[in-house]
């Protein structure tokens, strides 16, 4: 087998604190142990598609980002090679340009590619690989944690990290005064990030997308804490949250893509709804992208950093098609195909809930406390 | 002059990392310096309204809370006991209690108050003194740092710091998408939070206040770092930011306690207006209490602390009717009468606005830049 | 099996934040979900040989610790019931209280043990199970990361945060200097704290005691730094580290326990032969207990709180004699035998070792870089 | 008066925080507000002598670069184009070197300088401009805040920030032991960070420059200490304490740049003798360079930019030969003759001191608590 002499490195997705990690551990393993030349697409795979979006990556280019939150390759949530949405006249039409990534990859003298990025993005890498025969090695990226192949995904640590301070500081005003306090976090299809930060930062109720809560119980267990001497209150809600027999469906608008999210809708609507039944005295926190930015945490730096090693080393190996992952506390790979589609959730009875809810958490489900 | 024998402290409005600072140096400083007694009265006047709302401060009260956000005390965003709210047969009245309080005070042997507090307070504490003769000393608290009369006040600088953080995260991931983030911060009619802490994190629009803003500037403003290569933006608001020509009226229920206040009024409009307007992909954070709370800044510590021991040292120099203060390095105070009443706002031609233009941040006013 | 109706908890060996996130899951899960009675016993193994040194531990004891760095039940690095140090007549001899132990349990109607330790304090556990009959159940906890039965020990995250920050801070002020900076870690036998640290702080060198290291390569290595551009480099020393053949021996004085450590060691060793044979401007800093210190990490609570709920089921469950654990995403349990006198060591050819020298970590040793 | 066209830039001294903001207000505002160019010197003063030491600043120079800790010039501690070390055929000779300073400047074009230093580069300014007529401007920059002219220097407050963490994470230690804890914290001369950091992190003891200290108070205080319950102490040491009557001679080798100064001088010496004469636990922590590193607080970047910009106004009114300082609330400007060789140092006697006397801190000099 030929060593591979040149590798294209893109990041797709959502921003997550660690990127930059994998990015240069990439580059320094790939020049110090490997002689490979490094090559960045930009703005994930739209560097793949459009002319003039490619850097060549050395130490220079990776000097000091450690510690840096983003990815100096910047990325795109949207950018699809087999669909992209390009503007033509004043219009965005969608074509497939597959073909054109693959022969720009063959013109750069890209041999294989290493791409980061969440279920999306490594599907496509996978659709690269199967379509075009493309020499394809994934890093797993989500700030949800919500990948089931790999036990933990950089960025996660760090986005509980900052939704556990906002908890922290959020617990000294409302002890001052009689208050339910709502912060928001990020989490639409996984509560992770709301179930690590509300267990760590001592929130009294948290609800999550994996377990429909019953507003009445939320008021119930506020009036509770009341009763008990609590004056105060604090609701983690995670973006997704959603009650019992579901919400009345938000008017989205996919084909606006300027069209704004509606803002707070979680946390919003269930404060809006106790404030409205109770009478209590409701304040809002949207996190937002906060959550998404700052520098890395140790921990998302040295997993970034070695899946970022792990994955030149599985470039050099010959491993295409799979995709670096942690287990326990080893770096290991598993087939792209079986990482992909799988979304690791969390289990409503599972341990960690089970001593959310030992050490008082509600999660305001049938499940939950009576008195 | 007979010695003062027991002061009574309490601690009124809003939230504001310091002033378990200012408590623990005025029982310290009591205690050590001149054997008086302290005794605290919990949830701002409550506490000298309502029976069994006092406590007694000595050193256990006092020990490892200097690092605490909060207030020991708990305080009231509303108690006034010369209107005070009343719960009576399922009804809120109001009504004048006053007389009260300063009954129970003469009841527990308080001699003297430290009113720790904002305007609100300090004007009752005013009062107290000018209808009943109260000996009260002053010690100004507004996290809005919006006083006249002292150079700053302590939890601004937590509050700036818990902002710039905000404003930090939001850079590194603005950075990798094509994005205008929007954060709202504390302010309703004074834009110093907004101005320091936009300014230190490196905002690129800052609305305030003070300084009306033109919608058509802020996109032209955006467009104008995207035609230099800036694909995004961040633009800080504070909560009282209005156009020029004033928002229509948004109802408030000030006859409803319970009632919440509209969410992300300020930052959520502007978002709003620019998406419509500029088909930009713009998101949304509000920091809300989160800047209420947290461990206090060694500063404001610090400041805490030397306004703290300096209302005891009036107290034991008879220095009654004033409030203590920071005069450039100094601790000086000045009469109740002077401090109250008037605000500090942001001067939009001031040293501190032009040198945020100069290192070109802009405001969206009339007087702001042009391309 | 009859119930166990009241639950012993002490902690013992050097702090290690998280202690208080175990002591709150311990109590609560035991109140809510067992109607079980904890009594804590003060400053570890102490707590249970002299009288008046337990506390009852009930909600109100165990509200607002969970942020807290420290143990609120005090601790003792010494304390062996088998071999307490006791003052007689002003002189300290060593007697075996273990049965006084036993007797003391069961007069307070301690019918199982929660010991939270080291490999010290769980060494001393299983002899009371083993000696007496005690009904025992481990936590795991230390700072080093070194215990082999579990994959991370709850206060590493933590001190790893700590150590990192003060590299990055070192990186700021060493690039405008031409200087090389020294940075003692943790770590007398692990360098776990001085790997993670070292590797997510972007260090130059990094010395553990599992590679003894050669003074000549680490001149080397900062030379070579130099010709490529680097005026800089960081070097983090753990306390253990060596160059091989070993260190001359220090003088200890175990008769004497006030006598002090000599300070930095390591680090100050290193960086005065560096001095002396390279004549570099070198700066020491030595982060001593700052390292067991602070707020534990959203990790490190979440981790102590799920170890705490789980030893409360194991003694609901009767499982005594074993000691909850970390393994990949869930806890476990294993019999303690199994799980104290086994030290996890870095691997030296580890993968963590191997990614970091990917990267452009030098050990100094024999198997690193050459020019 | 024709307008200055192009501006030197230069930073010296030891780091600081806020520099990088003095860098690049200085360049924002020359550029937008008065179309001047801006060089920048590297090295301090070196860059001014030697070829190829100049680098032209514009704005993508200093973008990002704001909360960066450091200085993108680089400085120097000894560069003195008046006396500058230069390397001669393996020697190490002293020569002046400022007409070649001078001539350098003319051949750039730069036709003022902005200087940004501690006393000495201050001083060689002002001999710049005295000498040779050249056009200087001061920026005040010190970590020890001990330049008389100015409220307070950027640096200061990050250096509090980050001396006051560590004390807070050694309480949460101290706390669970019996223990005294030492932490040598920077000020030669001058004791403001300690002075400051102790108070805001509540030490015990806090021994400064300015106020020689008695060994046996400093143990008399840690027995009263114990006597009433506190098993742990926590005592703050400047670099430059020392007892009264002083301390034998420390050998120091100014002819010898790479001598290691001795580690720890002063906190070792008085953890040494404390535990000599006590024989109690005593540890160590020595925070060093970590001191002057990382991201400058909001208080620290503002403070740079406001001077920065006013450095740049003042050079466009023609205003050499003054620094510009903070006073109150305000930014102004003082001749540089003025500003130089005046120290600020702490008052044994002035508010500060009194106020920490007020909350129990003792400074162990003769005026300090007796029981």
């Amino acid at each position: 087998m030929a060593m591979v002499k040149k590798i294209g490195l893109l990041t797709g997705g959502g921003d997550c604190p660690g990127l930059n990690a994998v990015i240069r551990a990439v580059v320094k393993a790939a020049l110090k142990d490997y002689q490979m030349e490094v090559v960045g697409a930009l703005d994930g795979y739209e560097g793949l598609v459009f002319p003039d979006k490619t850097m060549p990556l050395g130490y220079e280019q990776v000097k000091g980002i450690l510690p840096r939150g983003g990815t100096i390759l910047g990325s795109s949530n949207r950018a699809n090679p087999f669909a992209m949405q390009i503007e033509k006249r004043g219009k965005t039409v969608t074509e497939d340009r597959s073909a054109d990534a693959v022969k720009r990859c063959r013109e750069l003298g890209i041999e294989a590619l290493i791409i980061v990025g969440g279920d999306g993005t490594l599907k496509i890498a996978q659709e690269l690989k199967d379509k075009f025969g493309m020499k394809v090695v994934g890093v797993p990226k989500t700030i949800d944690n919500d990948l089931s192949a790999t036990d933990v995904t950089f960025g996660f640590d760090t986005a509980v990290v900052t939704a556990t301070e906002a908890v922290d500081k959020l617990h000294s005003t409302a002890e001052s005064h009689h208050r339910v306090m709502f912060v928001e976090l990020m989490g639409r299809e996984a509560g992770w990030i709301a179930l690590h930060s509300g267990m760590a930062g001592g929130a009294d109720v948290i609800l999550i997308p994996e377990i429909p809560y019953y507003i009445d119980k939320l008021i119930a267990k506020i009036e509770r804490r009341e009763k008990y001497g609590s004056k105060f209150s604090i609701v983690v809600v995670a973006e997704g949250a959603k009650p019992v027999g579901g919400v009345e469906s938000v008017i989205d608008h996919p084909d606006q893509p300027w069209q704004l999210p509606r803002l707070g809708g979680a946390a919003q609507r269930v404060a809006d709804e106790v404030s409205k039944l109770s009478r209590k005295d409701c304040r809002v926190t949207v996190l937002g992208h906060i959550q998404r930015g700052g520098s890395p945490s140790p921990f998302d730096r040295n997993l970034g950093t070695r899946l970022g090693v792990a994955a030149v080393n599985l470039v050099a190996q010959g491993g295409f098609g799979r995709m670096v992952c942690l287990r326990s506390r080893n770096i290991e790979s598993v087939p792209l195909e079986e990482a992909v589609g799988k979304q690791k959730l969390v289990d409503p009875f599972g341990e960690m809930v089970m001593a959310a809810r030992a050490i008082g958490i509600d999660f305001c489900s049938a499940s939950d406390a009576r008195e």
